[in-house]
């Protein structure tokens, strides 16, 4: 079940805790996952240079609050399942750090929280999200770049956008919930949320964006890069690829003098 | 045989029925090759967000109207061998879907038909194809989207052309036939038709696409993608791919001022 | 030594003559290298649509006169290392094709000579080449396009240039040979023919640039693709990556104004 | 640990020396590292056509002062770990070359030093780096093309620019030293060197602009490369894709028409 190829890339060390050994025999379980989509992501060059993160809810698991989140600065394409931090929420409890771990497996390196942590846990909480992935993805900074002057990004009538799902307040859960996917001829908006020097002071942008775009799945951010969520990882993983595809669409199009926008 | 690596992608679960266990050890059984296409395709970015598909005919099967189709919405570099839905011509009595597999293999997944199904059974029954591939590739895209206001995509003079089967109607038997290849300089003619919210309801513009065209192996639909078949699974693989690269050349020759017409 | 991926990629099939069994045990043997090359140049989207082809002489082999060349119309990066024709020169007498190896290793495939191989010869005996690489590289075919008119393409004064020979007819030999390397400044020559409607046609005027430019390591055909040749299929391996490094420039020069040729 | 696939892409050949195959036993030896990553800059069109190179100096092994090389003018994609100059500093003594190495490990090919060695050698001497990494990726031969007329690359208000170092001259130490991260909204400048036939005729300029720019952990090389260094192979590997990434996102905004100095 791994994108480009199936080698057991990650073998695991004896040192680990034995639960933790116990843990990682599971290819699904988020933090094999994570290891798994960052080496898929670096080579579509979203995460390269230490950019970029993924943030896996346990939704499958027994207790759905504990999210796996990956560590700050490292080279993503090369993170191990003992290397996650482990957070319970609502109190964002941290219940693990890599540094926790064995410092033969980690080489002493001091890890930090990624600083993409506040705005993964805004989608957890304000979207009931079972993940979130944020890519530097060159399509995603250049169509902000392309659309300088505007707060969203927008596309209509192209068969990818069925991808995409249709999201709506509901009133009596007070979620917005998934009832469907959009059609091809809709428009998808994305809006664009200024960039600003700290990572974690883009939360209350990304928040305000959230609340004012109930109908969006996702954050792009300008000159920086794009936030993706989904109900699980694997949904959050698909409306990447389509909102990504899109995104690369859109520019070409721009290039070749062709509206995103049909009429 | 695979793609881009021959590591063993999909081992065989316990849990299937033991008929199913034996013709999955067939690297070539039309299911396998389905999702190592699937694989090999979203690594060309043409069927990535859950885009696109794939159906083979069992044309060196024991009985070759059966037909193996991708299920809908799923990712398609990750599908296994249990996943396809099975289809019998002319009737299209379904055989199997992935719906009756153990649970625990699908993780209680429920499975829709592609919306794609009447298309290729279109191409089946028209013209007596092998299989039928289906892309979301972004240079199918983009070049209705440079032919906006044309009903065909033209290119000639270039060698890969001669990839591509010359096809004529033979009123002896009533079919379209494969004489040869076409030749480098000849024009190569392929007909786009309008996309429409519901792709089911694609089939009779690409019918009369198909019966327009006799000569063509391929349909662009606008805004959307394109279809292609061939007498067999790799005859449709090389048709999709020189049509491709085709397409890529003719979207470079555009933009760089080149008429991909040559007088 | 295998190019993205070391895993064993072809098994040795139990039905082949003993002598070939043993034979291609060798992964430097020209016939897996052929397969391995094949394959390398497929992910680069040189030989995609059963374009292009590689041929070896075996110079390193107990007959240097042998030469080694993939079938014609087949998936290029699919091919094995029983399905090649098996030449000898210079009177071109066929060794073995694969139409000699039992039927189930080839499932009664009838392959046929490649329309490359009287190009491929006159490398081996105007040049005494001991490998020649044809592709449908489109940084070639967009070459020709761009220099539609000219029947040369000139880059000089970059760095890439210094991985391509310099050669010089001697006199005593009647050779042309290779006397080291050309410098970066130094203006690299390509010339470029015309391409006709069947590939065995090129040979003459294939034949007659090599003679007029007794410095080139390579021929592009208009709107077709380049040969490239070197003393082996390694050195034949880097000039073709440093020339289509130098044309995917040249390309990226030429769309933004910029003149390959620095005064 | 390998950047595409895990497979045991190198297995250690019997006619070693036993000192040597333990040490290659290491997959973070040095010299595997280099092997490791030449394929992986082999994969991103960093060092065809036996382009670039890498070197590492030993600074977490028991002599910080050794300096591993790759040789001149292979393909950097097949080298293995026994081919490597082995050179210790500050006297640049040589300790074992690849002819050294059993023949048959080598075929008797006759190696030379990098013509990059005593560019390597000012990064050790001037900024006490760990390890030095040399493309000529397209990316920065193309921006040098782009800012012809200009001796610096600068880029501003991109997330990515953060993970650059902020260096700065300590006159306690009399070493420039890492204090940091640059922010987002800094300006990145890196220094453009003209090329000259011989590259080991660089060494002067090179030295320049690194005493000139006491900030960068990156000299390009004009229509020819790029030179990138830091304080181990991890963090010369991290500066590198992020400057290619700036470097590809600074030509899609010129090429777009839009600057990459924000005001």
């Amino acid at each position: 079940m791994s994108p480009t190829c199936n080698c057991s890339h990650d073998t695991i060390p004896n040192g680990l805790p034995r639960e933790l050994h116990e843990q990682f025999k599971d290819p699904n379980h988020p933090a094999n996952l994570i290891c798994e989509l960052c080496r898929l992501f670096y080579d579509n060059n979203w995460v390269t240079g230490t950019g970029g993160g993924i943030s896996i809810r346990d939704v499958e698991g027994p207790n759905p609050n504990i999210v796996y989140i990956a560590p700050s600065g490292v080279q993503k394409e090369r993170i191990q399942p003992w290397e996650m931090f482990v957070v319970e929420l609502p109190d964002e409890k941290i219940l693990r750090t890599p540094n926790d771990i064995p410092k033969e497996l980690t080489k002493s390196y001091k890890y930090k929280q990624s600083a993409c942590t506040p705005l993964f846990i805004s989608c957890y909480t304000l979207r009931d999200a079972g993940a979130c992935i944020h890519t530097h993805s060159q399509n995603a900074v250049m169509i902000t770049l392309l659309y300088e002057d505007q707060s969203v990004f927008k596309i209509n009538h192209i068969e990818q956008i069925k991808a995409l799902p249709r999201l709506e307040y509901n009133s009596k859960s007070g979620k917005v919930e998934k009832i469907g996917s959009l059609e091809n001829f809709e428009t998808l908006i994305i809006p664009i949320i200024d960039n600003v020097p700290h990572e974690e002071d883009l939360v209350e942008s990304l928040e305000k964006a959230i609340k004012d775009y109930p109908g969006t799945s996702a954050v792009l951010v300008r000159r920086h890069g794009i936030y993706v969520w989904g109900e699980t990882i694997w949904k959050a993983k698909v409306y990447n690829e389509a909102i990504d595809y899109l995104l690369e669409l859109a520019i070409k199009m721009k290039i070749a003098g062709i509206n995103p926008i049909k009429d």
